[in-house]
Protein backbone atom coordinates (compact mmCIF):
# COMPACT_ATOMS: atom_id res chain seq x y z
CA UNK A 1 0.00 0.00 0.00
CA UNK A 2 2.02 3.19 -1.13
CA UNK A 3 -0.43 6.36 -0.41
CA UNK A 4 -0.02 10.01 -1.71
CA UNK A 5 -1.30 13.11 0.58
CA UNK A 6 -4.45 12.94 -1.97
CA UNK A 7 -5.16 9.07 -2.17
CA UNK A 8 -4.88 9.40 2.25
CA UNK A 9 -7.62 12.29 1.34
CA UNK A 10 -9.78 10.36 -0.22
CA UNK A 11 -9.44 6.99 1.83
CA UNK A 12 -12.99 6.45 3.27
CA UNK A 13 -13.67 8.43 7.12
CA UNK A 14 -13.47 5.07 8.95
CA UNK A 15 -10.59 3.52 7.29
CA UNK A 16 -8.14 6.73 7.24
CA UNK A 17 -9.25 7.43 11.05
CA UNK A 18 -7.80 3.34 11.64
CA UNK A 19 -4.54 4.02 9.71
CA UNK A 20 -3.38 7.01 10.64
CA UNK A 21 -4.25 5.78 14.04
CA UNK A 22 -2.18 3.00 13.70
CA UNK A 23 0.60 4.39 11.33
CA UNK A 24 2.44 6.07 14.09
CA UNK A 25 3.62 2.19 15.89
CA UNK A 26 2.64 2.12 19.49
CA UNK A 27 1.12 4.67 22.13
CA UNK A 28 0.90 4.39 26.03
CA UNK A 29 -2.45 2.89 27.49
CA UNK A 30 -3.06 5.02 30.28
CA UNK A 31 -5.83 6.13 32.06
CA UNK A 32 -6.35 9.82 33.55
CA UNK A 33 -8.07 10.18 36.48
CA UNK A 34 -9.41 14.02 37.89
CA UNK A 35 -12.28 15.51 40.43
CA UNK A 36 -14.38 18.44 39.88
CA UNK A 37 -14.62 20.90 42.89
CA UNK A 38 -18.22 19.59 43.52
CA UNK A 39 -16.42 16.17 44.34
CA UNK A 40 -17.93 14.59 40.59
CA UNK A 41 -14.98 12.22 39.54
CA UNK A 42 -14.14 11.48 35.65
CA UNK A 43 -11.80 8.88 34.07
CA UNK A 44 -10.79 8.50 30.78
CA UNK A 45 -8.41 6.92 28.49
CA UNK A 46 -5.45 8.63 26.49
CA UNK A 47 -2.73 7.18 24.37
CA UNK A 48 -0.96 9.94 23.46
CA UNK A 49 1.16 10.22 27.26
CA UNK A 50 4.55 11.12 26.51
CA UNK A 51 7.54 11.89 28.60
CA UNK A 52 8.68 15.35 27.78
CA UNK A 53 11.58 15.66 30.93
CA UNK A 54 13.42 13.87 33.48
CA UNK A 55 14.59 16.94 36.31
CA UNK A 56 12.44 18.80 36.15
CA UNK A 57 9.87 15.49 35.69
CA UNK A 58 7.86 16.58 32.85
CA UNK A 59 4.91 14.82 30.87
CA UNK A 60 2.37 15.39 28.78
CA UNK A 61 -0.89 14.21 26.42
CA UNK A 62 -2.82 15.88 23.82
CA UNK A 63 -5.98 17.06 24.27
CA UNK A 64 -8.79 17.14 21.67
CA UNK A 65 -12.03 19.19 22.48
CA UNK A 66 -14.83 17.26 22.38
CA UNK A 67 -17.36 15.65 24.66
CA UNK A 68 -15.04 12.12 26.33
CA UNK A 69 -12.48 14.66 26.54
CA UNK A 70 -14.48 17.64 28.08
CA UNK A 71 -14.63 16.53 31.54
CA UNK A 72 -10.48 15.99 31.90
CA UNK A 73 -9.81 19.00 30.88
CA UNK A 74 -12.37 21.14 32.85
CA UNK A 75 -11.33 18.77 35.35
CA UNK A 76 -7.70 19.66 34.91
CA UNK A 77 -8.18 23.40 34.67
CA UNK A 78 -10.48 23.87 37.59
CA UNK A 79 -8.26 21.90 40.21
CA UNK A 80 -4.45 21.84 38.52
CA UNK A 81 -4.34 18.46 39.78
CA UNK A 82 -4.72 14.36 38.00
CA UNK A 83 -3.33 10.99 37.63
CA UNK A 84 -2.04 8.72 35.08
CA UNK A 85 -2.81 5.39 35.80
CA UNK A 86 -0.97 2.85 33.58
CA UNK A 87 -3.62 0.34 31.82
CA UNK A 88 -2.86 -3.70 32.84
CA UNK A 89 -4.29 -7.23 31.40
CA UNK A 90 -6.62 -7.18 34.34
CA UNK A 91 -8.68 -4.38 34.07
CA UNK A 92 -8.26 -3.04 29.52
CA UNK A 93 -11.79 -3.84 29.20
CA UNK A 94 -13.03 -1.54 31.72
CA UNK A 95 -10.39 1.12 30.84
CA UNK A 96 -11.81 0.84 27.10
CA UNK A 97 -15.47 1.44 28.06
CA UNK A 98 -14.44 4.36 29.68
CA UNK A 99 -14.43 6.23 26.92
CA UNK A 100 -18.24 5.55 26.23
CA UNK A 101 -20.24 9.01 26.15
CA UNK A 102 -21.25 9.62 29.44
CA UNK A 103 -23.24 12.26 30.81
CA UNK A 104 -22.70 15.12 33.13
CA UNK A 105 -22.65 14.20 36.74
CA UNK A 106 -21.96 9.94 35.70
CA UNK A 107 -18.48 9.15 37.27
CA UNK A 108 -16.92 6.60 34.72
CA UNK A 109 -15.39 5.01 37.86
CA UNK A 110 -19.23 3.76 38.37
CA UNK A 111 -19.58 2.81 35.23
CA UNK A 112 -17.00 0.88 35.07
CA UNK A 113 -16.74 -0.68 37.93
CA UNK A 114 -13.32 0.67 38.85
CA UNK A 115 -12.49 2.23 41.97
CA UNK A 116 -11.36 5.54 42.78
CA UNK A 117 -8.16 5.93 45.29
CA UNK A 118 -7.51 8.89 47.32
CA UNK A 119 -3.82 8.34 48.70
CA UNK A 120 -1.83 10.61 50.97
CA UNK A 121 -4.90 13.68 50.45
CA UNK A 122 -3.33 13.98 46.64
CA UNK A 123 -6.75 15.82 45.38
CA UNK A 124 -7.45 13.80 42.35
CA UNK A 125 -8.44 9.99 42.12
CA UNK A 126 -6.24 7.25 41.17
CA UNK A 127 -7.40 4.14 39.52
CA UNK A 128 -7.66 1.36 43.12
CA UNK A 129 -6.41 -1.21 40.54
CA UNK A 130 -4.24 -0.04 38.68
CA UNK A 131 -0.10 -1.45 39.87
CA UNK A 132 1.68 1.75 37.91
CA UNK A 133 0.36 4.80 38.69
CA UNK A 134 1.44 8.66 39.45
CA UNK A 135 0.07 12.26 39.75
CA UNK A 136 0.98 15.40 38.71
CA UNK A 137 0.42 19.29 38.84
CA UNK A 138 -0.72 21.15 35.55
CA UNK A 139 2.47 23.41 34.19
CA UNK A 140 1.48 24.55 31.15
CA UNK A 141 -1.03 24.01 28.34
CA UNK A 142 0.26 24.45 24.89
CA UNK A 143 -1.99 25.11 21.86
CA UNK A 144 -0.98 23.44 19.12
CA UNK A 145 -2.29 25.50 15.78
CA UNK A 146 -2.65 22.99 13.17
CA UNK A 147 -5.41 21.34 14.29
CA UNK A 148 -6.60 23.36 17.23
CA UNK A 149 -5.33 20.72 20.11
CA UNK A 150 -3.48 21.00 22.78
CA UNK A 151 -1.14 19.61 24.39
CA UNK A 152 -1.42 19.66 28.80
CA UNK A 153 1.67 19.46 30.32
CA UNK A 154 2.38 18.33 33.95
CA UNK A 155 4.99 18.02 36.52
CA UNK A 156 5.11 14.86 38.32
CA UNK A 157 3.79 15.28 42.37
CA UNK A 158 3.89 11.21 43.52
CA UNK A 159 4.90 8.25 42.03
CA UNK A 160 3.37 4.33 43.15
CA UNK A 161 4.59 1.38 41.85
CA UNK A 162 5.53 -1.88 43.49
CA UNK A 163 9.08 -2.66 44.38
CA UNK A 164 8.73 -5.67 42.41
CA UNK A 165 8.19 -4.09 39.26
CA UNK A 166 11.18 -1.78 39.94
CA UNK A 167 14.88 -2.73 39.20
CA UNK A 168 17.30 -1.32 41.68
CA UNK A 169 18.64 1.40 38.85
CA UNK A 170 15.06 2.41 38.13
CA UNK A 171 13.80 0.47 35.09
CA UNK A 172 10.41 -0.24 35.01
CA UNK A 173 9.30 -4.18 34.40
CA UNK A 174 6.64 -3.32 31.89
CA UNK A 175 6.07 -6.71 31.17
CA UNK A 176 5.56 -8.07 34.72
CA UNK A 177 3.26 -5.14 35.30
CA UNK A 178 1.03 -6.11 32.65
CA UNK A 179 1.26 -2.80 31.03
CA UNK A 180 -0.57 -3.46 27.83
CA UNK A 181 0.56 -0.68 24.72
CA UNK A 182 -2.14 0.16 22.50
CA UNK A 183 -2.21 0.42 18.71
CA UNK A 184 -5.10 2.59 16.37
CA UNK A 185 -7.96 2.62 17.82
CA UNK A 186 -9.11 -0.08 19.47
CA UNK A 187 -5.71 -2.92 20.12
CA UNK A 188 -4.18 -4.15 22.79
CA UNK A 189 -0.91 -5.78 22.85
CA UNK A 190 0.67 -7.71 25.33
CA UNK A 191 4.24 -6.53 26.14
CA UNK A 192 7.64 -9.70 25.98
CA UNK A 193 10.53 -8.03 26.15
CA UNK A 194 13.45 -8.62 23.68
CA UNK A 195 16.22 -7.21 25.09
CA UNK A 196 17.66 -3.96 26.81
CA UNK A 197 20.75 -2.53 24.98
CA UNK A 198 23.74 -0.73 26.59
CA UNK A 199 23.58 2.91 25.93
CA UNK A 200 25.17 3.49 22.11
CA UNK A 201 28.53 4.66 22.19
CA UNK A 202 30.29 5.66 18.20
CA UNK A 203 31.26 2.99 16.44
CA UNK A 204 31.09 0.42 19.50
CA UNK A 205 28.54 -2.68 18.44
CA UNK A 206 25.69 -2.40 21.12
CA UNK A 207 25.37 -4.88 23.61
CA UNK A 208 22.74 -6.47 25.31
CA UNK A 209 21.79 -5.60 29.60
CA UNK A 210 22.14 -9.46 30.68
CA UNK A 211 20.13 -10.52 33.82
CA UNK A 212 22.42 -12.23 36.55
CA UNK A 213 20.62 -15.16 38.13
CA UNK A 214 18.55 -13.57 40.24
CA UNK A 215 16.95 -11.45 37.38
CA UNK A 216 18.17 -8.70 38.68
CA UNK A 217 20.25 -5.96 36.30
CA UNK B 1 8.27 2.47 46.38
CA UNK B 2 5.93 5.08 46.91
CA UNK B 3 7.75 8.51 46.18
CA UNK B 4 7.00 11.95 46.70
CA UNK B 5 8.47 15.05 44.43
CA UNK B 6 10.99 15.74 47.00
CA UNK B 7 11.99 12.10 46.92
CA UNK B 8 12.31 12.02 43.30
CA UNK B 9 14.15 15.24 42.72
CA UNK B 10 16.80 13.65 45.46
CA UNK B 11 17.21 10.30 43.40
CA UNK B 12 20.34 9.46 42.21
CA UNK B 13 20.96 10.85 38.16
CA UNK B 14 20.48 7.89 36.29
CA UNK B 15 18.00 6.42 38.47
CA UNK B 16 15.68 9.29 38.15
CA UNK B 17 16.25 8.88 34.46
CA UNK B 18 15.78 5.82 33.93
CA UNK B 19 12.70 5.77 36.29
CA UNK B 20 10.80 9.01 34.74
CA UNK B 21 11.60 8.13 31.34
CA UNK B 22 9.49 4.56 32.12
CA UNK B 23 6.74 5.91 34.27
CA UNK B 24 4.51 6.70 30.89
CA UNK B 25 4.51 2.96 30.09
CA UNK B 26 5.46 2.25 26.31
CA UNK B 27 6.61 4.59 23.70
CA UNK B 28 6.64 4.45 19.93
CA UNK B 29 9.93 2.97 18.40
CA UNK B 30 10.58 5.33 15.38
CA UNK B 31 13.16 6.47 13.70
CA UNK B 32 13.64 9.85 12.00
CA UNK B 33 15.70 10.07 8.62
CA UNK B 34 16.41 13.85 7.07
CA UNK B 35 18.63 15.15 5.14
CA UNK B 36 20.65 18.55 4.76
CA UNK B 37 20.84 21.02 1.98
CA UNK B 38 24.02 19.60 1.12
CA UNK B 39 23.11 16.12 0.52
CA UNK B 40 24.21 14.76 4.06
CA UNK B 41 21.90 12.40 5.79
CA UNK B 42 20.57 11.81 9.57
CA UNK B 43 19.43 9.07 11.44
CA UNK B 44 17.90 8.94 14.95
CA UNK B 45 16.01 7.07 17.21
CA UNK B 46 12.86 9.26 18.85
CA UNK B 47 10.71 7.52 21.33
CA UNK B 48 8.01 10.16 21.30
CA UNK B 49 6.08 10.28 18.00
CA UNK B 50 2.48 10.71 18.61
CA UNK B 51 -0.46 10.66 16.90
CA UNK B 52 -2.38 14.33 16.61
CA UNK B 53 -4.80 14.11 14.34
CA UNK B 54 -6.34 11.76 11.70
CA UNK B 55 -7.77 14.68 9.15
CA UNK B 56 -5.64 16.68 8.00
CA UNK B 57 -3.21 13.36 9.46
CA UNK B 58 -0.87 15.09 11.62
CA UNK B 59 1.70 13.58 13.37
CA UNK B 60 3.96 14.99 16.17
CA UNK B 61 7.29 14.48 18.22
CA UNK B 62 9.36 15.84 21.10
CA UNK B 63 12.82 17.36 20.29
CA UNK B 64 15.06 18.29 22.70
CA UNK B 65 17.73 20.69 21.80
CA UNK B 66 21.14 18.86 22.11
CA UNK B 67 23.65 17.30 20.38
CA UNK B 68 22.35 13.40 19.67
CA UNK B 69 18.78 15.43 17.91
CA UNK B 70 20.58 18.94 16.69
CA UNK B 71 21.27 17.69 13.03
CA UNK B 72 17.66 16.27 12.62
CA UNK B 73 16.15 19.60 14.25
CA UNK B 74 18.53 21.91 11.66
CA UNK B 75 17.64 19.43 8.28
CA UNK B 76 13.87 19.52 9.35
CA UNK B 77 14.13 23.35 9.65
CA UNK B 78 16.18 23.77 6.62
CA UNK B 79 14.48 21.29 4.29
CA UNK B 80 10.83 21.13 5.99
CA UNK B 81 10.61 17.38 5.28
CA UNK B 82 11.86 14.19 6.71
CA UNK B 83 10.36 10.64 7.33
CA UNK B 84 9.34 8.08 10.28
CA UNK B 85 10.22 4.51 9.93
CA UNK B 86 8.73 1.69 12.45
CA UNK B 87 11.50 0.39 14.10
CA UNK B 88 11.51 -3.78 14.12
CA UNK B 89 12.60 -7.00 15.41
CA UNK B 90 15.30 -7.41 12.60
CA UNK B 91 16.94 -3.83 12.79
CA UNK B 92 16.67 -2.69 16.74
CA UNK B 93 19.55 -3.06 17.26
CA UNK B 94 21.12 -1.02 14.33
CA UNK B 95 18.53 1.46 15.24
CA UNK B 96 19.34 1.96 18.73
CA UNK B 97 23.02 2.09 17.81
CA UNK B 98 22.25 5.79 15.66
CA UNK B 99 21.78 6.82 19.20
CA UNK B 100 25.51 7.88 19.35
CA UNK B 101 27.10 10.72 19.09
CA UNK B 102 28.57 11.07 15.49
CA UNK B 103 30.02 13.90 14.30
CA UNK B 104 29.10 16.48 11.61
CA UNK B 105 29.44 14.73 7.85
CA UNK B 106 28.74 11.40 9.30
CA UNK B 107 25.89 10.14 8.13
CA UNK B 108 24.18 7.04 11.06
CA UNK B 109 23.10 5.27 8.01
CA UNK B 110 26.90 4.44 7.04
CA UNK B 111 27.47 3.93 11.05
CA UNK B 112 24.84 1.32 11.13
CA UNK B 113 24.66 -0.47 8.29
CA UNK B 114 21.10 0.49 7.46
CA UNK B 115 20.31 1.50 3.84
CA UNK B 116 18.97 5.02 2.93
CA UNK B 117 16.46 5.02 0.07
CA UNK B 118 14.31 7.96 -1.71
CA UNK B 119 11.16 6.92 -2.86
CA UNK B 120 9.18 8.69 -5.53
CA UNK B 121 11.24 12.18 -5.66
CA UNK B 122 10.44 12.41 -1.86
CA UNK B 123 13.42 14.76 -0.52
CA UNK B 124 14.02 12.85 2.79
CA UNK B 125 15.56 9.22 3.10
CA UNK B 126 13.84 6.54 4.40
CA UNK B 127 15.37 3.25 6.07
CA UNK B 128 15.20 0.67 3.33
CA UNK B 129 15.21 -1.95 5.84
CA UNK B 130 11.81 -0.78 7.54
CA UNK B 131 8.30 -2.22 6.45
CA UNK B 132 6.33 0.59 7.72
CA UNK B 133 7.22 4.12 6.92
CA UNK B 134 5.63 7.21 6.08
CA UNK B 135 6.75 11.12 5.05
CA UNK B 136 6.44 14.51 6.61
CA UNK B 137 6.26 18.18 5.87
CA UNK B 138 7.00 20.31 9.02
CA UNK B 139 4.03 22.41 9.60
CA UNK B 140 4.78 24.28 12.92
CA UNK B 141 7.16 24.09 15.40
CA UNK B 142 5.64 24.23 19.33
CA UNK B 143 7.60 25.68 21.78
CA UNK B 144 6.88 23.70 25.31
CA UNK B 145 8.10 26.68 27.69
CA UNK B 146 8.48 24.54 30.83
CA UNK B 147 11.74 22.95 29.72
CA UNK B 148 12.44 24.72 26.30
CA UNK B 149 11.67 21.45 24.45
CA UNK B 150 9.68 22.13 21.27
CA UNK B 151 7.19 19.59 19.87
CA UNK B 152 7.61 19.13 15.90
CA UNK B 153 4.42 18.90 13.98
CA UNK B 154 4.21 17.52 10.25
CA UNK B 155 1.88 16.33 8.18
CA UNK B 156 1.92 13.10 6.35
CA UNK B 157 2.34 13.57 2.52
CA UNK B 158 2.97 9.69 1.72
CA UNK B 159 2.39 6.36 3.50
CA UNK B 160 4.14 2.81 2.51
CA UNK B 161 3.03 -0.48 4.27
CA UNK B 162 3.19 -3.94 2.80
CA UNK B 163 -0.44 -5.08 1.83
CA UNK B 164 -0.49 -8.10 3.86
CA UNK B 165 0.11 -5.68 7.19
CA UNK B 166 -3.24 -3.57 6.97
CA UNK B 167 -6.57 -5.06 7.16
CA UNK B 168 -9.44 -3.69 4.82
CA UNK B 169 -10.71 -1.21 7.11
CA UNK B 170 -7.43 0.80 7.96
CA UNK B 171 -5.91 -1.46 11.19
CA UNK B 172 -2.14 -2.08 10.97
CA UNK B 173 -1.14 -5.42 12.58
CA UNK B 174 2.08 -4.14 14.34
CA UNK B 175 2.40 -7.98 15.49
CA UNK B 176 2.87 -9.32 12.01
CA UNK B 177 5.39 -6.22 10.86
CA UNK B 178 7.59 -6.98 14.19
CA UNK B 179 6.90 -3.41 15.28
CA UNK B 180 8.25 -2.99 18.71
CA UNK B 181 7.52 -0.99 21.67
CA UNK B 182 10.23 1.08 23.66
CA UNK B 183 9.98 1.57 27.00
CA UNK B 184 12.62 3.81 29.28
CA UNK B 185 15.71 4.37 27.79
CA UNK B 186 16.71 1.36 26.18
CA UNK B 187 13.93 -1.55 27.10
CA UNK B 188 12.57 -2.77 23.38
CA UNK B 189 9.46 -4.91 23.80
CA UNK B 190 7.74 -7.32 21.06
CA UNK B 191 4.09 -7.52 20.79
CA UNK B 192 1.58 -9.88 21.18
CA UNK B 193 -2.12 -8.90 20.11
CA UNK B 194 -4.28 -9.63 23.09
CA UNK B 195 -7.61 -8.35 21.82
CA UNK B 196 -9.33 -5.58 19.52
CA UNK B 197 -12.48 -3.60 21.61
CA UNK B 198 -15.45 -2.27 19.79
CA UNK B 199 -16.18 1.22 19.99
CA UNK B 200 -17.31 1.45 22.92
CA UNK B 201 -21.20 2.64 23.84
CA UNK B 202 -22.65 3.82 27.40
CA UNK B 203 -23.69 0.97 29.38
CA UNK B 204 -23.02 -1.71 26.99
CA UNK B 205 -20.41 -4.31 27.57
CA UNK B 206 -17.21 -3.68 25.52
CA UNK B 207 -16.74 -6.61 22.99
CA UNK B 208 -13.77 -8.22 21.05
CA UNK B 209 -13.58 -8.15 17.34
CA UNK B 210 -13.38 -11.45 16.10
CA UNK B 211 -11.22 -12.46 13.18
CA UNK B 212 -13.19 -14.96 10.71
CA UNK B 213 -11.29 -18.02 9.56
CA UNK B 214 -9.45 -16.18 7.25
CA UNK B 215 -7.67 -13.70 9.94
CA UNK B 216 -9.77 -10.92 8.16
CA UNK B 217 -11.82 -8.60 10.38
Amino acid sequence: MNLKEKDINQLPKHKKIHLINGITGTKAANLIGTVNENGQENLAVFSSVIHIGSDPALVAFVLRQGKVARHTYENIVQTKFYTINHIHKGIYKQAHQSSAKYEEGESEFDATNLVSEYIDNFPAPYVKEAKIKFALELQEIVPIKSNGTQLIVGKIKEIHIPDDLVFEHGFIDLEKAGTLTLSGLDGYYELNLLARLSYAETHLDIKEIKKDSNGKQ
